[in-house]
């Protein structure tokens, strides 16, 4: 290749959900645009990172198949008899294999259809100066990419617990635990948050015994607290038992089982058996490969690329987005920030609201919200006023036999503009869109009860939590 | 009951979800408020009028019976096998009755817990002057209410074909069409509007062969082009099969069977034979036992009582909502009016906007929309842009596997002010909610194509058409 071919406006280093929208805007926006990723699969690339290779794709496939396994096991509820229900991990898996790899291929057709360049290998800095960077791409050989703005969209990878490596045979991360071709009788897993929660609940319909160790003193501790309250004992008839301000001491990894010792709440040491161990204690950045130190790129002490809320970093035509840099590890904040860095390279004003985006976990049933919790507006001093409408009040709820959970609906006490709002139930993942629109357009909490939502909706809640703000809710 | 426990503020006069919520939302307001309705079920008051009793709570309680159905026949897609599946259309029946009765006990609940007063019998004017109405309300007895405003919430019911009254063993209405006990081999159905879509679900999932004549020359004639056009192939592979531009000549009910003739779209005869009809081809108001003309009450040529943008009617302190004058026939219109109509008769400014109530069918996929269709814009001349997003290209909707259909995104070519949205797919009905509150709030397809939505997400497909009226869809 001539030098020339391999001169870029935009460069844009990984190709999760952040990195690939982020060269498609620009391309659109007219740059010359190049993509660098190196995720493989079976030796070939697998664009979408871990959003699409090991986490939320793959993981809705396994939830929707195991949701469908449950609902048949309570089919009787609705008339329905069936005699001989058997799964098939394997054929689970496959379509959730297929459905991936259309996920990559889907994404090499938008580059191919957009003209961005996609190169496979890992990049980091060679050089970098006020006119653009150079970075090396090194996959069998190594290439040179000249580019003006560098986009790092490099994501991240789980946290190990220490002294104890994921072999993604007993010890799993999402990787590992989003592939299993067999029910573990049983499944520890350290950490209540959505990885934990999700794929939890995949292999507890599936027959896992399901025994979830929480640090904190409550489940979700992200979440608003009356989430965390109904939401626990829901998972418990669900086979997924939680168990709250554990501090784990050590894990031991025996080959066919794993021993986890910790102290309970009541500061008493316990040990518990399990056949397989997912951690979801967090994540990590990917920085460490980009020769960030030899162009002077400057990390935080946790390994992130330092930005400002436009996503510079210290360097000159040098961005980062995503999970390398602060705010939520959610593939939407990851495109929200490649969208609009694409932008701003352009020369468009384009902000990027973190404090709008929103929180989904795909259990039994939903859980999504947006803006703050209650516990955060009251600790902040906020004068608020809260609604709450329970889903069992809702008509298509009962309908369909889906009546867990509630909305809560906080606003300003005095402006009534809505601050936050806070979802348990099913298909909260669809009703939080209407809760971040709110949220954009600084909409009252009247505005939201005054919106004509169809009936029988499950929408009809959030709209009668609105009104419940006022103390007006029609049907509780 | 002596004459000053019968004087009401406001007497509204039936109790589906127009009036319950209107009588609600007075008491709540301050009044002194009845309730009066006629409908009974195994001789004991059934609140909440046609969608509670025979429409929308019913239906949805079937459909999504059905859906399981469907689900588990395919589930073998999700590496699940069963064996010996079968259903209980008695057991579907008992659960969708004892949903709907818990939903007739909760308005009698509402009713108490709010401190409206309820009466069973048919209301119809005794007197009225500008200080109030007296209403004859006959049962067994008769009970005069004096009130100084009425409320008219009486509904609609199914029309009649011509000559063909609906026995409800072969010639069915809705009321009929939700209560079989047994499959029917075939049904046929006069009408492709929501009834008949939805109902002609219900029985072909299980199993009954399925014709829909309807008279116009696309299906779902008040849905945009786009919908009919996408939807109809959809719906014959389920068994449902349609044919458009018919004219019904004549339908005999044999008492096992009827004959339906009709004129095709090529002007030739045809004969349908089938084991039993749905008639949906429209509802009628029920105004006759009013004693309209008694009191001067202005009703059109089609028996809708007149009222002005407000719901007044030409007599003082008479109101009239819900399907009883004009506007689309469904529940959540009702209740906007129910709302609105307390409101304005406490002095509240309460506007009612015709112009932003959704459309939604609960079929497979689903359907729903509002705001204008692409055709009626054209036709007013107006200048426009369109979006347009499908199903197949968003991650949520191919990992759970319902990757028909499409969002549509209408708006203003000068303002980019939205016009219409218009979707196909699953979970449209909870997606069309953010198109409500983007019509109300007068937002721009590019205000929408800002907002983080949740990845993976269907309402993604919403932003996604957003973004395309400026042709900046970044998945496709």
């Amino acid at each position: 290749m001539n030098s020339e071919r391999l001169t870029y406006d935009v460069a844009v280093v990984g190709a999760g959900p952040g990195g690939y929208i982020c060269a498609i805007r620009a391309s659109q926006l007219g740059f010359k645009v190049c993509c660098i990723d190196n995720w493989l699969k079976d030796g070939k690339p697998a664009l979408g990172g871990t959003c699409t290779n090991v986490g939320c794709i793959p993981s809705k496939c396994l939830l929707k198949s195991t949701e469908l396994f449950e609902e048949i096991l309570h089919a009787q509820e609705h008339g329905i008899s069936v005699e001989g229900v058997r799964f098939s991990i394997e054929a689970m898996q496959e379509r959730k294999d297929r459905i991936v790899s259309e996920s990559n291929q889907g994404i090499q057709f938008l580059f191919r259809k957009n003209k961005v360049d996609f190169y496979l290998g890992t990049a980091s800095f060679a050089s970098h100066n006020e006119t653009g960077s150079v970075l090396n791409v090194i996959d069998q050989e190594t290439i040179q990419i000249h580019a003006k703005h560098v986009v790092l969209a490099t994501g991240s990878r789980p946290r190990e617990f220490p002294d104890t490596p994921f072999d993604e045979d007993r010890i799993l991360s999402n990787t590992g635990a989003l592939a299993l071709r067999e029910t573990p009788k049983t499944l520890g897993i350290i950490g209540s948050g959505v990885i934990g929660l999700e794929i939890g609940s995949v292999w507890a319909r599936l027959g896992a015994e399901v025994r979830v160790l929480e640090v904190q003193n409550r489940l979700l501790p992200v979440a608003d607290e009356a989430i965390s309250k109904e939401f626990g004992p829901l998972l418990a008839k669900q086979g997924i038992a939680i168990e709250l301000g554990v501090k784990v001491q050590t894990i031991e990894n025996y080959g066919d089982r794993v021993l986890v010792s910790y102290v309970n709440r009541n500061e008493e040491i316990e040990e518990l058996w399990v056949e397989r161990l997912l951690i979801s204690i967090g994540r990590i950045p990917n920085t460490e490969s980009l020769g960030a130190e030899s162009v002077g790129l400057s990390l935080n002490a946790s390994g992130f690329i330092e930005v400002d809320e436009n996503c510079r970093t210290n360097l000159e035509g040098v961005w980062a987005i995503g999970d390398v840099v602060r705010g939520p590890m959610l593939a939407h904040k990851a495109e929200e920030e490649g969208f609009a860095v694409a932008e701003r390279i352009r020369g468009i004003v384009s902000a990027i609201h973190l404090e709008r985006i929103p929180n989904v976990i795909y259990t039994t049933p939903e859980v999504a919200w947006v803006g703050k919790t209650e516990k955060e507006l009251r600790e902040s001093g906020r004068k608020i006023r809260v609604g709450f409408f329970p889903m069992k009040a809702n008509g298509r709820a009962r309908a369909i036999g889906s009546t867990s959970g509630f909305v809560k609906v906080i606003s300003d006490a005095q402006s009534d503009e809505i601050l936050g709002i806070h979802i348990l139930g099913t298909q909260a993942s669809e009703i939080i869109g209407q809760a971040v629109q709110a949220l954009a357009f600084k909409a009252s909490s009247e505005d939201l009860g005054m919106l004509c939502m169809a009936h029988p909706t499950l929408s009809e809640a959030l709209k009668e939590a609105s009104l419940a703000v006022n103390h007006k809710a029609l049907n509780i």
